[in-house]
């Protein structure tokens, strides 16, 4: 192949795209959030919300990232952690691509159905059918929040905004997948130090002594907020 | 700006590279190895081996980077993991730029200056002085490797294939910063298990009884090898 334009520069254009994993609980398994694509390759499929880095535009990719996910789906400034980069000229039948990954970790309520009609939420296991090497790039997401879930923060960014002790719970056994003990939990909620009760707040709703709530402590507060239309769809 | 070729892809030419952070452990400190850029922008500067990922040869990144080093050092298909993608217009002078950086933990003697002239080892801590974004990015991988160092098999890599477990306290110690109860240590590497005897060989040199040389299992090993050049050193 022949160098185009700077010859220091690759000689073949390489495509360079970010895709967006927004993993949700749903029924106490983990779901992902996928649209369905416009556009060929693979138009009618459903895929990660991703496209293309702009050089004119973007800062960087995590801001490609937040721009593309806000443009297709409404949902304003998530916290977005880079998961990994996938590359080569084997996934994309457009040609050599790089694709650098992120992920977030929403609480359901943000991806009503309601709000947001074009996604749709599927269970990560199993997950068959997906174009490119989203199945990868899925996986990939899935394992770095199963390996952070039991030491870390994370899963808290998967409730609502505030929540009781053994809601949160819940959360941390359907992450790693097995049953916590209740003492156990909250000594490591402790020693962790990232959770305030929310003063005079109490679960509504239950017969018995309602439960305290809780909510993170501001500096773990990451915030994640829809516009208008997702909020109030008309 | 205008379009340039497919309206689809990035209007703007995006400059793909991949960065490479070989780590090593030097007089009980992590050092970096770096090379002297033979090109503008730096020309002259310690920088990262690094360089453009080439669409026309390599399979993915991963295989730009290990193309990369061995065209720079000789050093072949050492064990590369990911680590990070640093992106922006604001990282090199030459215009909006994607590094996909792979790291390594590679034992001090792969490294020495008889071998490698070419490479000039930095302690990581302080580093300064480094062009684009490189010291953010060696830092990511310091990082890295400490967050993974008391819980992983990460740091055998920086042994030699052989060694005894007071020396692999030693490369333990030196990675976490905090000396390690002796016996907490071995209970530890009895739990990992990747750890093997090496049948008959011990530690020579000692006037005290020698100690039992360890090495990686098999299934553990992730070989880094040199070229004859690297090794034999004409």
């Amino acid at each position: 192949m022949q160098p185009t334009g700077n010859p220091n520069v690759s000689r073949e254009t390489i495509i360079c795209t970010v895709d967006v994993v927004l993993l949700s609980l749903k029924d106490a398994a983990l779901h992902v959030a996928l649209l369905r694509r416009e556009h060929e390759p693979f138009a009618g499929a459903l895929a990660l919300p991703g496209g293309y880095v702009r050089a004119d535009e973007d800062e960087d990719t995590e801001s490609a990232a937040a721009r593309i996910l806000f443009e297709k789906t409404a949902i304003v400034s998530p916290y977005l952690e880079q998961l990994a980069t996938f590359s080569g000229r084997a996934r994309d039948p457009r040609g050599w691509s790089i694709s650098v990954a992120y992920y977030a970790l929403v609480p359901a309520s943000l991806l009503e159905l309601e709000h947001h009609p074009e996604i749709q939420l599927l269970a990560v296991d199993p997950l068959k059918g997906l174009p490119f090497d989203h199945r990868d790039i899925v996986q990939a997401a899935v394992a770095r929040v199963r390996s952070k879930s039991s030491y870390s923060s994370l899963p808290v960014f998967l409730c609502g905004e505030q929540f009781t002790l053994p809601q949160l719970q819940a959360v941390y056994e359907a992450l790693l997948g097995e049953s916590i003990n209740k003492v156990s939990f909250r000594r490591k909620m402790d020693e962790l130090d990232i959770l305030e009760p929310v003063q005079g707040a109490r679960e509504t709703g239950r017969a018995n002594r309602p439960a305290q709530l809780y909510r993170l402590k501001q500096a773990y507060r990451k915030l994640l907020s829809t516009t208008d239309r997702a909020i109030n769809p008309d």
